[in-house]
């Protein structure tokens, strides 16, 4: 079964890989730098959870892919978009990313900030467009939840918190909420939207958030786990940066023990959240596994 | 009429004001500095000019102002996060807007940053409510047209070709089309949206194109006719900067009188395009009139 996962979950990323450069745009104009960029962003190799967890969500009411995987790439855009501006010098002021320059190592800064503006828009150009569902009504709530989802009251929140954790002693409900927000708003996204293109009950919705809410949780700590003992060959980026430069992490607060057994906790209950739908719902099950027990 | 129109265009401001008062979100926890930084940016004095062709265009068709000033000041949170961005150092390392700081000179480039992406997110939030307009269809409707006018396909293409220009001489048709993406993607947005949620007609939709098209060129000749003659004082922002850096403009490109000449041409090929909307249209005539004869 262990294996039945991985085989999902490659076939996912090369499902991925073909959407989204069909779905980016390309051009021999003054804009190819732009489009450069966006392509080297979202393109470059990833795991493609947050795609394999909507693309698997959806698969839960039968959707057909041809609507989610449109989603999915939405999804992945945002993600890239919001690891570009993390990277900036501003920012986290990161060399490396996945094993690659970053993008304004690669490009420049400008065009960086404005790749990521620009796959920002197309993420809700693509939710927006009728191919991604025949209803209006199912359409306006993916946008009006991705919106809600990566906002200064979501994502960019989360960030904001991130930085202000930098330079500021923080407690484990502030990096609760920091990470439900930077990491968890958007990975319940992927759930939920899994289930408003299947026209979930209201329950079955929150079925998937709450599954969502405990996976993402779970996923951050095993970040910050990966970060203290991992090496940057494996991790593809810098690791062990929090620690030097003195960030409160999961690790830092709990200890490397503790941490191991909530986020272990945290995984088993996404687990039991899942019980509704039965066996349909095992390669969820096993994303639940793999997300504190990967390498990378 | 003039006087009516100075009235309308005040009323607005005024209306407009107190709409994205209400829709940015306060807080007094970590995200405050980032709050803080969206009001700072959107609630700065402004003409308010790209609202104001919202909701006339919105008007005509007797849309509740309910709904057409939150579409508006969805418009004006993207204004205000193409501005931030364009104003920080990797792109046009601006201190001065509108008379006042910049968002990185009054904050910090990453809150700048952050706050742009995230006022680019409410704007969808906002479009996508159901408190926008009750039909599904024309939120989606005006949510796609957004996305598509500020992408990478749009202003943020304009903003790239915009930098390229900066260290690349260009032609009239490079400069004509650069503007069109970078200022007249917003300023058409504006238009057919009131058009949009007034359930418009084919013709009457792109009438209303035709008409931003014509006026949002000719806002721009007069933009660069303001910053070669301007004072930084009447204009709130540094002048002469493009001519100092050897950038091409309208101006540079056809002379000072010929730049006025075809400004006026435009703002008269705006005005013909409205003739099926008879004398409603008229707080709209005087606005194209006002495009070229405004101080700042």
């Amino acid at each position: 079964m262990e294996d039945d996962f991985s085989k999902a979950l490659r076939q996912t990323a090369d499902l991925m890989d073909k959407e989204l450069r069909t779905l980016l745009p390309v051009s021999e104009g003054l804009e190819k730098r732009l489009f450069d960029a966006m392509r080297y962003a979202v393109l470059s190799p990833g795991k493609r959870l947050r795609a394999f967890l909507l693309i698997q969500s959806a698969d839960l009411f039968a959707v057909p892919r041809l609507h989610s995987v449109r989603v999915a790439a939405a999804l992945e855009m945002v993600h890239s978009y919001s690891l570009i501006h993390d990277d900036l010098p501003c920012m986290d002021d990161d060399d490396l990313r996945r094993g690659l320059p970053t993008v304004h190592k690669k490009f420049d800064e400008a065009t960086a900030v404005l790749a990521g503006d620009a796959l920002q828009s197309l993420a809700f150009e693509i939710v927006s467009d009728a191919d991604t569902h025949p209803s209006a009504e199912v359409r306006i709530q993916l946008a009006a939840r991705l919106a809600r989802a990566i906002g200064g009251q979501g994502m960019v929140g989360g960030q904001v918190m991130d930085i202000h954790a930098e330079s500021n002693p923080i407690d484990m409900a502030t990096i609760t909420r920091l990470q439900r927000l930077k990491t968890g708003a958007l990975i319940s996204f992927a759930c939920v939207a899994g289930g408003i293109l299947g026209h979930a009950s209201p329950p079955q919705l929150q079925a998937l958030k709450a599954y969502a809410h405990d996976l993402g949780l779970a996923f951050q700590i095993a970040d910050d786990i990966l970060d203290e003992e991992g090496t940057a060959e494996e991790m593809g980026k810098a690791t062990g940066k929090d620690a030097a430069a003195g960030k409160a992490t999961f690790v830092s607060l709990m200890g490397l023990e503790d941490a191991r057994v909530h986020a272990a906790i945290l995984v088993d209950q996404a687990i039991d959240h899942l019980d509704p739908f039965g066996p349909k719902a095992d390669l969820l099950r096993h994303a639940a596994h793999f997300a504190i027990h990967r390498r990378n």
